[in-house]
């Protein structure tokens, strides 16, 4: 039994839950014979509804809970108040060890103070950070600090961009991925100047990172770049803007393909084709971002997605879960720490 | 002859320059007969163009200069030498009064080098900052700053709010422009300090601001927002983030489309929509970010740009040079100061 490996889901968190959670479960065990799942909710909600998912219900053992995180609560209150709900139950199980990795689709802020308290940081990691794909025209790219903290500093990106390329081999499966820090140019003078030390400790310190510079916003989707590092706030600004953007043009080309008889049986024609491109740029198949740098892996699906973006957020778990992440992050963070100039003589007597 | 204004040109800054320069004020002329022009540039090459421009060119006087500055040039060496060229020349005659506004669609930080050194900052004004309109669902949005300097202080964020509202009003025409921060959430707590003392300041100052406080990335298209303001490296990364994600999605768009026949007889038949879409979308309609801050009015048009691009650049400057913009600013500068809080005792004595 030692090979049985669980993931552990919060069935209460997200929108539509605890529907969702378990059609998205039950879509990701057809392709995933391998593993087995706790469920932490309301067992008389999620019983029928596992009678309808005869794949994954003789994997899943349900952790009854009555208690759950309310879409709106405050992180600071579900700090005192959140013990025993679905939650907090899905991340105790990945502490305990039962559990590889944890998924929920619930309050985000609840989601990153509760992992951060339970979980507690890496040794050596100085802040949490969001990440999560990012689709390209050729894939995807990963991106991060996506909003756990506003700031960030120089080394704090570097740690960033260590976790971003484990990240980017376990669930992107890309084996060396190149990095690029973004800003507003590609010249060296250009930026914060948290963001030209960051680039300069990773031009010259010993980790075995690809770094190629500089990357500016309108190239992350164009550029063949697999991790793209930031702080917290500027990540979540751009993250945002995308996300608007391409509402915003979905919602003009659906009201112009509406816009009249022709454009209608065009549409129609093109249908085939607009639903590859809708498959393409399809944010359910990027969904899951994952809170990097506590010992263990919490996963945040959408709280609105459906059963196939939850799906995916699963994945995005296992792949984590069952990579040899956390030892690469740790051995990298350990290369980091004496690729710090040796201090001076002067220095020295000084000390 | 009092009241015969002109707009000063750069003839050679672009891509496709003096060609697209002499077409765009073609195009814009046949819209505006009231105004005149200075061309500064190679009148060898400038003359030829004219005569296939009949209604602007009886109102053009060429400014003869075979400098010009290149795309490439550095913003440094610009200072030092780029006296003489044609976009040194367009602004010196915004200096010297002969002119209401300047445009160029040459080199980004060229042109805000030379703008700062010969227009210098308006009083009270500590940063200039770059503002251009976004398109949304509705209309426009204008957004600042685009990326004139990369930090922005709450009192500096301020000094852009009162700026953007002032261009809100001469370029787009709203009357009274409602107007929000850029921030990460929409609650009081969230983001940089300076963001959270600058939402204080709008809302206490004795500023006619119609002050909304903060919209997320996500929102700009959606939201009823007249003025985002923002620090520049932040504007700069929602911006070409935002090209980015445009320019994607329209190349994936136009692949689909073209993937087999029955799409490409789709695309033909959808094609007045599809056009009426772009027309929505296109970038050219928005083209024309303006510095703020100088004593003058300089605008950059896109490099890449075409002829109804350029011509959109001038409209923009004519609409700021004829506006009461500069009075405005000015005006809602002074009142500025007096918001700040007035000493306390201790402070008093300890003078």
């Amino acid at each position: 039994m030692a090979d049985v490996k669980f993931i552990s889901i919060d069935g209460m968190g997200g929108d539509h839950a605890p529907r969702i959670v378990v059609e998205g479960l039950e879509h990701f065990a057809q392709s995933h014979p391998d593993l087995r799942f706790l469920i932490h909710g309301d067992e008389a909600q999620l019983k029928p509804l596992l009678e309808k998912a005869p794949t994954a219900a003789p994997r899943v053992t349900i952790r009854h809970t009555e208690k759950s995180v309310a879409m709106d609560a405050k992180p600071s209150q579900m700090l005192r108040q959140g013990k025993g709900t679905s939650m907090w139950n899905a991340i105790e199980s990945v502490k305990s060890g039962e559990a590889i990795a944890a998924v929920s689709a619930g309050n985000t802020g609840a989601l990153m103070a509760l992992s951060m308290f339970i979980l507690r940081k890496v040794e050596g990691v100085h802040r949490p950070a969001l990440v999560a794909s990012w689709p390209t025209r050729k894939g995807v790219t990963a991106m991060l600090d996506l909003g756990a903290d506003i700031a960030a500093d120089a080394e704090q990106l570097v740690e960033f961009a260590i976790m971003g390329v484990a990240f980017a081999r376990a669930v992107n499966g890309v084996q060396n991925p190149k990095v690029a820090l973004l800003n507003i140019g590609e010249e060296e003078l250009k930026g914060h100047e948290s963001i030209r030390e960051a680039a300069r400790l990773l031009r010259t310190s010993n980790l075995p990172i690809d770094f190629r510079g500089f990357i500016e916003a309108d190239k992350i989707g164009s550029a063949d770049i697999d991790v793209i590092v930031t702080d917290g706030f500027t990540g979540n600004i751009a993250l945002k803007t995308a996300e608007g953007i391409a509402k915003m043009i979905s919602d003009m080309l659906k009201d112009a393909l509406k816009s009249g008889p022709l454009a209608m049986l065009g549409a129609a024609l093109a249908m085939p084709a607009l639903k590859q491109f809708r498959s393409k740029m399809d944010p359910r198949k990027v969904n899951g971002a994952v809170f990097l740098g506590l010992n263990g892996v919490v996963v945040k699906s959408h709280g609105g997605t459906d059963s196939v973006g939850f799906a995916q957020a699963i994945k995005v778990a296992a792949g984590m879960g069952e990579s040899g992440f956390r030892t690469e992050v740790e051995e990298n963070l350990r290369r980091l720490a004496p690729a710090s100039p040796p201090p001076t003589p002067a220095e020295q007597a000084a000390q």
